[in-house]
């Protein structure tokens, strides 16, 4: 047997209808026109919460967000001095597109040799969901429990626009002393792994428009400015021929990883055999003769996530584009901020608008700063103990190249120790058709919800004793 | 008043309930959905063309093209030695996307000051349509008339690659003195204009491969290879930074212009401030530094059809795209091949295949080479006193950076000289959205299509005279 315990206890009938009604909700926070799927997902999870003996749960919209998917907040009273854990998870998913690539319906669960497809089958309403299955079964053992706190969003895919702006509003109803996410991947050989960094996440658009409509290829072939060649050349430019990124100003002042953490990463890591055969895919993209675990976590990334312009169906189309359009993304690490790099982004693009074409930057979401937490934090340690139960080989420590933006400011905010444990797989496939989740996976991520729940209640990580 | 006589007879409602008739069938020879659209719309012109006294015709599909659009092929018997007149236009039209951006239904003709909206109202079915109406009206009057043959084919818009398999073995029926083609630009003001020369082309689709499906762009953001980036990385390679074609061998051979051949096109041809008042952008493609004339009508393109890979929706999706596409057309000149230029990209784009990805180059269509013919043409000085009839400036000569690839192919087989007039003007905005002809436009395409049969019944080409 490989990995953590496999002998888990199957999820109950009540546990998967449950999972199955949560998953049937298209709650696509990007999308205005899934709001409504939102607030009927949010509505579905506040009476699932109230559902646990102890919970109060409500539906939180603050000033200038009436118009976003609300967030859930709960609370469970602790017995006095009990330690607290605030536990975070987003109820949003990526949208399905694109949709013929999926095999089964995107909205309806599906079973299938011990996985379950569905968006969000894993991101992350699987991987809450689990976690909370666990505590409600601590919950009907009679504890040990501590102050349990639940804040689950709609907006976390698209940036966390509203619980960032009032997470400063909620601080008191916030602090406390471990913040616990499952929302992220296990280790190599499904080992558990503790997540000890995050990138940080910025992300926008480029619009370039040349004639004010598309134009015959040949008629105006070398003379009118063509914006797909436009967009092409920008995005291109962004990039060395090596694959380091061009952009002057981009990486200053990056801190390098500690001789310990390159350590923990690589023990933490695939190897790039490892890597291929799970993705598919030789681990070639990035800069060039730079070891693939730097590339991944401790390095940024300038990634274009779509890049659309002129003609596409079947056949051919002579035109010259009017005009184009780039999404882009970028990973950030400690030492750059979300202003700096986008600054620097926006000065690179704006001195390379081709001739006779306007350009302009849109959608722009500063999500995050990168964050790296010491491997000394007492909570790492009561972390390790418990998933050393889960696997005798212990927990890993990772460095993870994804971002959610939100946990720096709620670390701020709750004045709490991150721990952020998930038990995610590549196959797992999430923000890609055919999304989905073991039950294997499930019934870990349950198990470590209920272990670190008691073992939180049982430990002196007091009140601010878990800060770093 | 400029341009040429406006005060053209109105079109009368039979023809305009015939030419609105051809307009609203869909018939894009690209797309193989519709070819049972091009098929009904072939069966149409056929009957529409044994309506005009005298005429036979058929629908010709040559063993292999079974599947292809039909050809419609007619004649109509000439005098003893009367010239030949052999006409060709193509009924097959541009896919009508984007659709959004239509004001009316693309494929329902509509008439707003003066102009009709609809696919195709110009490109070619309004340009042949009224060149016929033309001829109709001459067989109505009595003559005096040439010999004439007809052939509209369904596949002009994505390469004519029935017809030019097939004109060898149709050569006995296609020969003529003259080739008569209205399917091109007026000159400025509307001054009329014999084109001398067009550019060939060559088209192909490039696709990329990288993961075999999406990934998340944090988890994989350095390490996975962008398939987005490839290719604007591929397509961004093709141009040097001033816009120069950077594919090494690919504009080996070209013959410039002579110095009466420009001088010509730079009195066929607006300024600059024409060229931005009519388009709307500035004519910043192409190389910079170089003429506008020579870039136009001498030189070569490689220009980007399309451009499409990852996200592209609403909002944002932190995605590495798995695939893209890069849709290329590129318009050569005499001295160049399309087997040269293919194998000059080929080469070019095989030396560059990013890292860790797969290219494919597919849907090539080696159009037609470019062509230039002599200024002094005898049946060039029939058609300048003709046009001149129309407009006391006289025409103007062009080289159009357009291609119809067909017309070297059937001057070979006809043993015809090339005569291409035609009326468009930029508004018409054909291969766009909201592609319209002027009924002024129709009106000068009919009397052209009356007096040039005319003038070549009368003439002195008889076979073989016509020959350069």
């Amino acid at each position: 047997m490989c990995g953590m315990e496999k002998t888990v206890p199957a999820i109950d009938a009540r546990a998967k209808r449950d999972y199955f009604d949560l998953l049937r909700m298209q709650s696509v926070g990007a999308d205005p026109a899934r709001l409504p799927e939102c607030e009927k997902c949010a509505g579905w999870i506040k009476s699932y919460i109230e559902g646990m003996p102890g919970f109060e749960a409500e539906l939180y919209r603050g000033e200038g967000f009436e118009d976003a998917p609300p967030i859930v907040l709960a609370r469970r009273a602790g017995a006095p001095g009990a330690p607290t854990v605030l536990f975070y998870g987003h109820y949003d998913v990526q949208p399905e597109d694109p949709v013929e690539e999926w095999l089964t319906p995107p909205f309806e669960p599906t079973e299938k040799d011990g996985r379950v497809y569905c968006r969000g089958a894993q991101d992350d309403k699987g991987q809450w969901f689990a976690f909370l299955e666990g505590v409600r079964a601590l919950i009907g053992e009679g504890g040990p429990l501590p102050e349990l706190k639940i804040v689950l969003e709609g907006q976390e895919e698209s940036g966390s626009s509203a619980l960032i702006a009032l997470a400063e509003r909620l601080a008191p109803r916030l602090k406390a002393d471990v913040l616990a996410v499952c929302d992220t991947h296990a280790g190599p050989d499904f080992r558990p792994a503790i997540v000890a960094g995050l990138r940080g996440v910025v992300s926008f658009t480029v619009n370039l428009y040349g004639a004010p409509h598309d134009l015959h290829s040949g008629t105006h072939g070398g003379v009118a400015p063509n914006a797909a060649q436009g967009i092409a050349a920008l995005v291109a430019s962004l990039h060395t021929p090596d694959g380091a990124i061009a952009v002057e100003g981009f990486r200053d002042g990056i801190l390098p990883p500690s001789d310990e953490e390159l350590a923990a990463a690589r023990e933490g890591s695939q190897s790039d055999a490892e890597y291929e055969a799970e993705t598919g895919c030789a681990p070639e993209g990035g800069e060039k003769g730079v070891d693939r675990i730097l590339r991944n976590s401790f390095m940024p990334t300038i990634e274009v996530n779509g890049i659309h312009s002129g003609y596409g169906g079947p056949g051919g189309k002579t035109v010259i584009p009017a005009a184009a359009t780039a999404k882009i993304s970028m990973r950030i690490v400690p030492g750059q901020t979300p202003a700096g790099v986008l600054d620097a982004v926006r000065r690179h693009l704006e001195a390379r608008v081709p001739r006779g074409m306007r350009m302009e930057i849109c959608d722009v979401k500063p999500g995050a700063p990168g964050c790296r937490l010491p491997l000394s934090s007492p909570v790492f340690a009561l972390a390790a103990r418990t998933l050393s139960a889960f696997d005798p080989r212990g927990p890993v420590f990772q460095w993870d190249g994804a971002s959610i933006p939100v946990v720096s400011v709620l670390q701020d905010v709750s004045g709490a120790a991150p721990l952020l444990v998930g038990f995610g797989r590549e196959e797992d496939r999430i923000h890609s058709p055919n999304e989905s989740y073991g039950l294997d996976q499930f019934a870990a991520a349950a198990r470590w919800g209920r272990e670190i729940t008691r073992a939180i209640a049982l430990s002196d990580i007091a009140r601010k004793g878990g800060e770093q």
